[in-house]
């Protein structure tokens, strides 16, 4: 069995990453890094995960988190992340990465949108964890920078068309909503249940949330030539999910179902990637507590514009899952091993 | 007293209806039909009125209602609103409608979106019931058509903006959130608690919604010449509110100062659109059973785009307390009667 | 116009103070303390209130808030609310607490179920706040502790019970459950959002909630001897209501009519407290931001058991409301001025 | 790999069966019947299902059904149970019914709260599927009634005090709060989403449940002598989970540890039964998506009650999961096969 850590276990990314390894067949938790909750068991400060999750969260340093763990999950804030892997990488250890800290090619970038970067020599190294466009890469990576939620569910809805050179990249307009664990579970009045239930609101409008030069980094490589989009998260009144909007203008006329093909194409065998039938949209409870991407495509045919809908759980396929899918990879292991839960609803 | 009559008093406008008028100080409830109901009090029917509402739901004919009320809301389902309206005008009454029976111009356009119009003749006479566009109109109206949810939202969202003609025309792309309510109250698998609840879709993606060519109507008419949308509508998991989410390309450079006094001149006084300031952003819990429209303007420098998000109560400023604030304006009485209910929350 | 003063208004009961007194006809706002958001609009703490509240939020001593109000209510926590009302008392000031300071007659109880007590003095001054019971004692109050939320709607179901000695006393079980708004607003990871919707959990089970001594002072003095409950409060995933289901034997025989008269001779003329129709059952959404106390009466004729089930608003009803419901009763208001808005539904 | 069919797939507790195969180690499903979706695939019925189960609905008679399943779950209504289940046993099937019929031991005691019984004589060979009481006949039966969501909350909760013989019989008193999938997908206006979020109300007070008889058997059979008890339901704005809430006074003076030894004795083993420490109480969301039943024992040494609260997830361990489980002794797998899933949270 491979050893894993969770270092960061305490949020809820590191809770669902306790509870996907619980019934891995090949893993099996052997650290869990919490500063707060040093010496309570993880299922004190997750009870859902009693009697499935029984390891003491501990605040260990790197030197005993590497002694006890092949391959380590960050799942710490970014900035935070930058200080522990580098030692991770040194004692040769495997890491999948799920902050913002290594997603970025550019440095530059980074900190322009975040901050000084402390471990910028391992940019170069680390491999953006999205398996349905760079799977070779990661079963090889050792550092695997795993994608954001936002991300997760642009990209994989717009990387066929942008690979075949068909979208008019100055029209992306992207209106995606999401669930509340996407704000983590630090205490903060706006998250508050009072404040969030039975309503609905936007939050950093105007090109300024930070996902932002991530989507632009993904789609641009997969264009090959730059790529500005126009994205609005909004915060919906539901635990898990992304459901993402997306409008383009197409750069030549396609009927819908050569653009089908497209993505037929590209996901036709990936595990993880159902295309909905013509007539069929996605909704965020069917895709809830699995590692699926569901994409509809729609053509408006008054306006012309072509229409994408993606819907994940932002905690799997959005964070947790595509880490353990990634793991997965580097490992050698199936590519869904503890991920073949079927979606719940309702 | 104004003695007002709801015809279709069971769904969720007509009991809003009940709401807002049992506290308003020039009108009150004479009528109340319902086939279902016949025979039994409102407030069975909604027990949320109880002793607030004291009248008894009747499956009444045109003649008694004419008998009984001076004014009259039709809370029906378009193509049998067309079918009542006629014979209360005749005897000389005013009349409310909010079915989309009486608000397209073009009969041609009606009929080709719903089905053939049995009463085309008064379209003529209608007035769309938007009183911060229509208001004098609206004064002198024996037949307002009460505006749709999605297009009031919108159309109070892009109102300056248009007749300022400083929007590109075809790049209006409308991302619309409804609570479930606009569904109305029939029983249906699809707005089942369990089907909606902690998930989050989109519905009628592609420009197949019914009040798109409601938006373009009012939107054509504000900037003069024909204007085409991009509007997809989704089902949030909320009971009240709307939020729309508009991306614009300016036709020419403006400043967020210049366009702010643009809203600023036409919304400035106002009794139901709150501007809001930079930095603040609409959310639906804010008006919450209210009659206010919030506004925000964002500009996204990185791509130039205006982003404008506007909120409301669909079934308030999107239904029962327009159709109100139309009643007010027709029969004189202060625009805010009865509506001077401040939000709910939490 | 009389000038109100909030001490605490950053709280949920002090925005619904607010929200209440916009429209209150004889009351008006002319203080809100906040420490934490000292200069800021109260409209910009609660953004549901723009254009309807006008205050500003200032961190204001005793001295400032006796000089610009004539009555005030206290919205602060318990600890805190003894150590500001005396000086207002001294003023000559009318004062509507709504912490749980002034509550309990007995002292000792009061610092066994809380802390020592600074003012003690006062608490042979302090009138219970409950309109239905104590109502011409309100009227001549200088000092009202009002209600706490499960207490309000555990005495209004029990009370005509309690005074006609049918209760066996030994046999009191009550159930309740709350809204997420009766844990406040401050921020903590218990109620976070995605702790608490979709789910439900009972807390302070075994007789250890705060609220127990109240309920038991009350039904004490209503039944002229001591009486102990079992009482187990719930987090409901609303944000507002109360709904308490309560379950006594009878001390003996007696018709569900017999007892129905009890109720209907109580409450027959109570301006917010609604008996409900045999087949009726109260909900919490039936009552929801109004002063309303819906009370529903069963009897299990296989166990001989009665049960009551209660629902309130309890940020209304529950605390703000009454507290306004008081005020009126002090200064010689109509009662129900402020109050009248009937419930929001759906 | 055993051949398994659901008659009445379209149902939530048919499409969680569904759900639950699809990981099933050792055995399948062949055949998925509806009248309403025949033809359709059920994952067309349940998109949340794409990709995992791909099986179409048939409208087929009992020999299709017979000939094409070794083990038959019938998810039909009370009364079409009883219709269909003989044929079955008569062609030599294993049947795990979810329906009532054949729960009741007395056919006098069934017709008094359902209808009459066409199928009474199966009624003494079906085993009641509580597995942590009835393991061993469960194991060789070949009819299993699976017991009723409330029923099984309730049972498990109480099982081990009614067997001491230490619970004064004459005292329990039960509030329980369901999830709205408890009321099925069926359309119906007292289950849409408006009527049911943001909002809590009790239903069936005063002893008229019709789970009220099966309770009764379960406890007296137990405690081996008949059982009355207070069963008070009520609904939760949450799509899964049932929490019960139990009160009883105990027959003699026994310690919190003496309580907790019989709870540990009985339940220490189960696979699917957790015994929360003192200091934690059981949620819904914790048992989310999986089989386990929490619970945890509270003493009220103020009053000398005891609180039992204990908490499933309704559509599994409440229905589909403990069907499962009874499949599983039945034909010989092991008892966790299938349902191995942590619960889901957030």
């Amino acid at each position: 069995m491979l050893r894993t850590a969770i270092v960061g276990a305490s949020g809820y990314t590191g809770g669902e990453l306790a509870r996907l390894l619980c019934n891995h067949p090949a893993a099996t938790l052997t650290v869990a890094t919490s500063r707060q909750y040093d010496g309570q068991l993880l299922s004190k400060v997750y009870p859902h995960l009693r009697d499935r999750v029984d390891i003491i969260c501990r605040n260990l340093g790197s030197a005993e988190i590497i002694d006890q763990a092949d391959l380590i999950f960050c799942a710490v804030p970014h900035k935070t992340a930058m200080n522990v892997v580098p030692a991770f990488l040194d004692a040769g250890k495997k890491v999948v990465d799920l902050s913002a800290d290594f997603r970025l090619k550019d440095v530059a970038v980074y900190e322009q949108w975040y901050q000084p970067h402390s471990a910028a020599n391992l940019i170069a190294d680390a491999v953006y964890g999205l398996p349905e466009i760079y799977r070779e890469e990661i079963r090889s990576a050792r550092l695997v920078a795993n994608p954001g939620c936002y991300p997760t569910s642009i990209t994989l809805g717009l990387a066929p068309l942008m690979k075949a050179d068909i979208v008019d990249p100055d029209t992306i307009i992207i209106d995606s909503k999401s669930g509340t664990s996407g704000a983590g579970r630090a205490a903060q009045v706006g998250t508050l249940f009072c404040e969030v239930t039975d309503g609905f609101r936007p939050y950093k409008v105007g090109g300024v949330h930070r996902h932002i030069p991530e989507i632009e980094q993904n789609l641009s490589a997969l264009a090959g030539s730059p790529v500005k989009v126009s994205f609005t998260p909004h915060l919906l009144p539901v635990s898990r999910g992304i459901l993402s909007t997306i409008y383009v203008n197409l750069s030549r006329e396609a009927t819908l179902n050569e653009i089908s093909g497209l993505y037929q194409k590209m996901y036709g065998k990936e595990p993880f990637v159902r295309l909905l039938d013509s007539g069929s949209l996605p909704a965020t409870q069917q895709v809830r507590g699995s590692n699926y991407c569901d994409i509809s495509l729609n053509l408006d045919e008054r306006t012309g514009r072509l229409i994408i809908v993606s819907a994940i759980d932002n905690i799997v396929k959005g964070a947790s899952g595509q880490a353990v899918q990634n793991m997965n990879l580097m490992c050698g292991f199936d590519e869904d091993a503890g991920l073949q839960q079927a979606p719940l609803f309702p």
